[in-house]
Order: C-alpha cells, then structure tokens, then sequence
C-alpha cells in the first residue's frame, strides 16, 4: 500500500525551480542534467531524507519540460514517494545486491536502466558530488555525445530563493531565535557545556508551537577557554564566572537553514571583549547598509571590514556566505573577492565571527534577505553582548 | 596565548595509530600517506573539529616515526592545537586568501608548502576525499615518483578498536541507551514528533553525569504512515493510538558513535509487527551467536537472514557496518557478499531494520564488540517492542 504525499511546496514552485535549471543548462548548451548533490536533489524535487551516503541521480532533460526521474535504494524509493510530487515511474529503485557488495554499487545500476537514452546529447554531470570511483564510471560507461562538469549550475539558480522559499527560510530563522532563547536561559555558572548544548539542541529540534523544525544543524558552542577556534565540539566542562561562550546555531525547516551566532559572558566581561563588541555592532550596521540589490558582495564585506579597522579590529576571514538549503551554499560568499551582483530573495549568512587569536574570539551572526530595496534580518534575536 | 591541551587519548594510543598505518601503507609499497577524510585525521591525531568543509592534509611519511603534519586552514589552528598532541610547529594554517576565493584554496596553498619534499617518494593519496578539481590539482601538481589512491588504508586499522577505543566506545553505548530511555518516555499519543525529537536529541547531547556527549548523531524518527522507509526527517505530526513509531539514534564521544533502534507501537500492536518483533528477535539470537573471531561477516548476515526466514520473514538490506569514528566505516558490512573475517577489538551496528512494504517497516540494533571468544552488545536496551 502506498502512502499519501507530504510535500513543502506545491508542484508548480518544483516545476518554476526545474524550469530555471533547465534555462541555464540550456545556456550553457547542455542537453540533460544528472544530479547528485543531495542539495540539488532537495531543491529540484523535495527529497529531504538522509539517504545520499549510497548513489543517487536526478536525471533533468532539458529538451522536455517532463518531470525529471530520481534513481535512488530500493528502500528509500517510499520517502521520495512521500516527499515528492513525482509520479511513481519516475522514482526508481535499485536493489540491496548493489549496496555494501565489494564489486558493484547503485551507480551500475543507474548506467545499465540509462542505457543509451542520452546518446546524442550534451549531458552535465555533477562531478564533484561523486567519488573519484564513481565519476570514472560515468565517464567511461555513459554514451553521451559529451559529458562534462554540472558544478554550479544548480547551485547558481537556487542562491535567488521564491516567496515561498523565503517563507520557509523565515520559519527557520524563527526557530534558530527560539534556540538562542534557550541558549540564554540555560547559560549560567555550574552548568556543563554538554547541558547548554542540548537544550539548544532541544530548542532547535522542537522549533515552535506552529512550526516544528524538521531537521537539525548540528550547533557548535565554543567556550573558555576555546573561544579563539570555531568549529569544535562542545565539551564537558563546567561554566564558571569569567567563562565565555560562543554559541552559533541554526534552525531548520524543510532543510533551509537559517544561522545565528551570539556571544555570552558569565559576570562582567573583560574590556578587549566590550570593544570588540561595539565595534562588530558598528561593523554590521555598515554592512546592512552596503547590503541592497545592485550591490556585489565584495561591497557588504568591504564596508564591514572598514568599519571595523576604523574601531581598531580587523576580520580577515569572509563575513558570510548564501545559506538556504544546507548550510553554506557555495554559489556565493560575502567577501572581499567576491563579485556576485546582490539580488532580491538572496539570503545570507551575515557571519561576523572573529577569531583574534588562540584564546579570544567572538561571534556575532544574522541571517538576511535582500529585498528589492535593501535587506531584512531574517533573526530577530537582540544584536547584543549577554551577560549573564 | 596558546590554550591548554585537552586530548581524548594518551599520545601513545596515537603513536600506535600511526605506526599500525605505516606498517599497512609499506606493506604495499608506500612511503608516505596524504590524508584529507575527517575520519582519517580524526583516528590518526584527534582533530574532531567540524572543519573538513574547506581543505585539510594530514602527511604521513612511513619512512620515519616522526609526526605528522596537519595543514588547515589557520583559523582552525587553535582547535587542532588544543584538541592533539601535536607539537606546534606541525599544525600548519593557510590564511583567510584561500578560503571563498574563486581562483585558490587550501589545496593550492598546501601544494606550495610540500614543493618537492615527496620527490622520490611512492605516495598515498586519498582519492575519494578530494573534489575532482583537487584531486586533479594534486595529480598534476605534486612532485612525486608515483601518485596512487590511498583509499582504505586507514579505514582497513581503524576498524580493529585498542581497548582505549572500546572503552570510548562503550561510553557512546551507554549514552545511547539514555537516549533511548529519553524517547521512550517522550512517545505517548498527541505528542509531536518533532517534540519527541527534541527530547531523544537532548539526551543523547547531554549523555551522562559523568560523561556527557561530544557530539550528536541526528537521530532519525520515522512513524505511521512513514515506517516503510528508514531515512526520512521527523515531521511535526501528532501521534495518535495506533502510530508506530521507529527510533534510530546515537551517542557520541569523542566521535566515536554507538548506533541504537527500536520500535514503539501507541496502543496494541497490530498481529504482523508482533511476528515480525517475535521473528526479529530469534534472528538476532542466531546473528549474535554466529559472531565471533575467525567467522566472517557473511556469516553472521546468513545466521540472521536464515533465521528470518524461517520466520516467514525477509531482509534484504545487509544487517549492518563497521561503526566507530562516524556512523558507517566502509571497512566492512554485515552481508552476504563481504568475507571480511572478525577480529577481537571490531565493533558493529548490528542493525536489523526491516523495511518490509511502503507503509510498513520495524527497525531493531544493537552495537556490537568482538570480543577473544565470542560477542559483547554494549548497547544494553531492552530487546522489546515498546507498547506505549
């Protein structure tokens, strides 16, 4: 028996996002597309399980407007059924003899069903989503008049997110403030790290009474004396007074990502912190501003960091990067050599962390929407130093 | 200021990571290994820090017992100093120009600091670790007498724990058994899934008193309509009588994971998931009787598999993996195809999920150490159906 489909957004918003990756493929003179980042595959059909540790292809002809075909585990094909509005033909799935076995897995499968169907064509292949192994299985069995590399395409088209995606991308930023609230509240002297970290955790799971999350970003919480490095685990150390903490979270629905970074003080916090601080707070307002369509992203970074020099700071890393499906979309980063044109429904990662030296740092963080006038922080959380 | 050491291992237990390594990448006529999956650095120096996302190389050379050299991006220095017993002077950070840069990374960086150190050397390098253009950039940028894919090596040592290891691991266990505490009084009719979530997440974050996590595997809830398909996100729907409910989660320490699943049912359970929990439950009898040294993973999936289906039931799916630093090691699966033998010191998620229909699935596990004579369950959670 099948069971009913529970999908995120309506078939015309999957056929509109199709449609634009079919306009750029075609730009590029490609005549088909086979897809293998699970974010590809998520932004073309809604298929959010965690299955993508075993080959998957989205195949996307870009001479029809038909519904692409998903080839997937014979036991993941049900969720994509469920997930998707794609009929039940056009989910195919390949048996348990290909999975775990020494010599064979899912992409030999893939190429026998595929055959010859994309002989005269120009077909773009996501090489980067495969291992070396499985890349030069395509390379050398798949009979295509060219095949060449899809990387960007995808990536390239979902960076400017719809309505409808940026009514999720709310959602999200709604429950990444949620768990910031937590944050707050469970932050205090005595308490271990591992306690913080899962009621973020929880906060960021349950999401809000109308708004559940449906996935979770993994938060990284960084405390004294491990302020100055970013992405380490949490550990079981006990906060006491002078601990600092820097917590970066994010909540997720439908698996678009919204980010949030704050950074805490348990007692009163050291002066170098209190300067740094103002002037991030200063930084970030010139990045807002710099931040509206027409502007490229080099513009918002480099208004950031000379607002910050003229604090006495300096921030050498990137100030961001797009974030939607996933965490980090690579199509975009909100740095100083980067030139991509700002354009209305481009969400960033406004990410002001700042890793001074081995054992200082600070994080400060919002998610934003460039509107068609300027921008929006999709986070709301106060922009502030907490002090507990 | 450089921050305090805080190793999960004693440099010893590192030491004899790598020279086992060595021995292996000799044994096949390597000198040194360049090493790039997280899994890699994290077993052969403790680096558990979540920054694989941008480049990172660990050098191994086989022809000395020196330590290797970890290249990073430097803004993650601090946290590899911290977290290894890595001296100083062999972490090595590239800096913020290689990292959101169209035209270079840290690859390009670490290329220029190796120059012709490898020269006359048979060299290992991660394969699948690499994007195809790094790869490509390594395959034509590296002075070296031979380039060939280390794939495996590392995987092929780590899969044998030290009892440094199994202790860590039987923390994991321990933790995930709390988690699973956590769901089974967090399930009941009209709670939220995504509130089940939350709690069965925060407990395996918090783990125990006296041992809390170090990281979060995300567990995976999968209920009525959805318990037909294993990789799916929880939802926000509300259980009802009659939901069945099944849970895959984790503990964490270390990076080191313990898998756990069980299956609760809201009211009476239907006839057919009681025989196949009754059918389940011989299997695993015969799968944990067939484990032991000298038997083979082929065994014990056969054990299961003919036990089954003397029940009237099938699994098609192999009846697990290596598991340890990370979810799935590659090293091994428990399937019919894979003669891997078992040796003292491996450990297993033994894991019986069963995705039987679109509409109906059940999912039991254990994690399992080969022990001298025979098999060890660290996960000590009732092997029941839950009724709740």
């Amino acid at each position: 028996m099948s069971i009913p489909k529970q999908t995120a957004f309506t078939a015309a918003e999957f056929r509109r996002r199709q449609d634009e990756v079919r306009r750029r493929a075609q730009g590029l003179g490609l005549d088909a597309l086979l897809l293998s980042l699970p974010s590809s595959i998520v932004y073309l059909t809604g298929y959010t399980g965690m299955s993508g540790y075993v080959p998957q292809v989205l195949l996307l002809r870009c001479d029809t407007t038909d519904d692409p075909t998903l080839w997937m585990r014979l036991q993941d094909r049900p969720g994509a059924l469920h997930l998707t509005h794609l009929a039940d033909d056009l989910v195919v799935g390949y048996p348990e003899a290909f999975v775990g076995h020494p010599d064979q897995d899912g992409h030999d499968y893939i190429l026998r069903q595929i055959g010859s169907a994309l002989l005269p064509l120009r077909v773009g292949l996501e090489f980067d989503a495969l291992s070396h192994a499985a890349l030069r299985k395509w390379q050398a069995r798949l009979p295509v008049r060219e095949l060449v590399d899809a990387a960007g395409i995808v990536d390239g088209v979902r960076i400017v997110k719809s309505n409808a995606e940026v009514a999720v991308m709310r959602e999200a930023a709604a429950i990444a403030d949620a768990a910031m609230g937590a944050a707050t509240a469970a932050i205090h002297e005595g308490a271990r790290e591992c306690d913080v970290a899962a009621l973020v955790a929880a906060a960021a799971v349950r999401g809000l009474p109308d708004c559940g999350s449906t996935h979770l970003e993994v938060p990284l919480i960084c405390s004294t004396p491990r302020t100055g490095t970013p992405h380490i685990c949490w550990t079981e150390d006990r906060y006491r007074q002078g601990t600092q903490v820097n917590v970066e979270l994010g909540g997720t629905r439908h698996r678009y990502s919204a980010g949030l970074m704050r950074t805490f003080h348990i007692g009163p916090p050291p002066d170098r912190l209190k300067r740094l601080h103002e002037a991030e707070l200063v930084a970030t307002d010139a990045a807002l501003a710099a931040a509206r369509p027409g502007a490229r992203c080099n513009d918002v970074a480099g208004a950031f960091c000379r607002a910050l020099e003229q604090h006495g700071f300096r921030k050498d890393s990137r100030c961001g990067y797009a974030i939607g499906i996933d965490w980090i979309e690579p199509a975009a980063s909100l740095s100083l050599h980067d030139r991509t044109e700002l354009q209305p429904g481009m969400t960033f990662h406004l990410m002001l962390g700042n890793w001074i030296s081995e054992d200082f740092g600070y994080v400060l963080s919002e998610t934003i929407l460039i509107t068609p006038h300027g921008v929006e922080a999709l986070t709301r959380t106060p922009r502030k130093l907490f002090i507990h």
